[in-house]
């Protein structure tokens, strides 16, 4: 019960960086917020609407890897999947690479040249006033490609 | 080869809220920083001026659990210990709670009344230009409270 | 109509820098933000009550003027102060200098040595759902400092 | 000495909004840097290059005007100019506005449905160091379109 994978493209924000000269490590978890709306968006359920519904997606748990630099204005290439885990729970996987083959130095030794983030994030479903609920029917469907 | 666990304040801005109405996800990472910050300061080694003498700590994985929310102007409470983990990587350890008791509601379960997030962050150890060193001697000795 | 000036400090956070090396433009509306919350709590009528109770304070207008660098962890002043402008406008007027004499570069052309920021904000006075409203009689008061 | 407004679009990021409900108002000045390096790009001097070659644009000034609301996932039109500004500075002027017609409430009397933010930064112009210097004769020229 996992979507297909999707893939969208950002360049690293001026804003992001820090006195280190690459993006600030919270930065990832932003980009991990943007990989899950566009995820949400491309399986027709825009997470706009979804809250709208009073159906909220709020994080239990994240998990970030840096596995290397990535600079202003560099071109990424965010790759996101999505499965339940458990009956209540939705997960999502985020890779994260430079758009082109670039030199910037690897940090803790990365899975591959280019290779920038990897993690994951656990949520919950919850109704608007943050109590946790089923996933509806709708989210399983559209999680299976069941559209 | 732990420092004493360093415990300090902060409010939650209105800046780090967003429209769920608790704090931004990626707010966490930044008051980990926070934490980092005070916890290197207190054993005697300010990060400030690590990062002048050539020796950075940029993270190679970062781990966060939401246990709870918290509002804007809430009084938050922060615990940081640092170790050693392997020969070249540092690990912070974070705990973030609400100063006073509160009704606020848990979320996902946490470990208790009032803990907001909870979580942890690896650092290797580099010199300016990003390339793994040993830890410098100074750095573990202020670790070790040998100072 | 005008409350006393407030003072609070703070010290910049890592995620507050840039690559530039010093802190990020927008990351003064942010303490902006922190110093309005620390007036509007020294004059008796925290903002997280005023949310609560149903007056809001939007923004309509931000002016900025940065005057000279502030580093990582550098300790910072801030004043604040507010008054009624013209009859349904809150301005607040913010200046941030550095704590102690520093020898941190003048950038611009600033009013003396260790400005860092200098701006005001307006804001209108709305109900919960946006729409303009009277100031309370409770808010001009604890403005003119008749508590 | 002008160059053409330069168009972009962005849709607002979760992180981005605050309990408001709506953009949290720092991010205007996050979202100016990206109207600023995608002119600065459209006329040939990316501003990564520009900060290689060691010429830097530090903010002295910046206001903001916040017209209209706007919320998660909203797909907003940024139009972007600059021009010099006396001999040594450089002025962007910015307007963001909703992509579609849109029946977000209009906050404090805003020029037209479906604007969002107006304003302007300027900028000194410096050497790596941060001492202002002239503009160069590169930087002029893609200004005025003589490319």
């Amino acid at each position: 019960m996992a979507a297909e994978p999707v893939v969208c493209q950002f360049r690293v924000r001026y804003s992001e960086t820090d006195q280190m000269g690459t993006f600030y490590n919270a930065r990832a978890l932003e980009w991990f917020e943007v990989g899950r709306t566009e995820l949400l968006r491309a399986i027709g359920v825009p997470y706009a609407q979804m809250e709208e519904q009073g159906v909220l997606l709020p994080l239990t748990e994240a998990h970030v890897e840096f596995l290397g630099r990535a600079r202003y204005d560099d071109l990424l290439v965010m790759t996101t999947t999505a499965e339940m885990t458990g009956r209540a729970r939705l997960r999502f996987d985020i890779q994260i690479e430079h758009a082109a083959v670039t030199d910037s130095l690897p940090l803790g030794g990365g899975p591959g040249r280019g290779a920038v983030v990897r993690g994951w994030t656990v949520h919950a479903i919850t109704n608007g006033s943050g109590k946790p609920t089923r996933p509806p029917e709708w989210l399983l469907a559209a999680l299976a490609g069941q559209k």
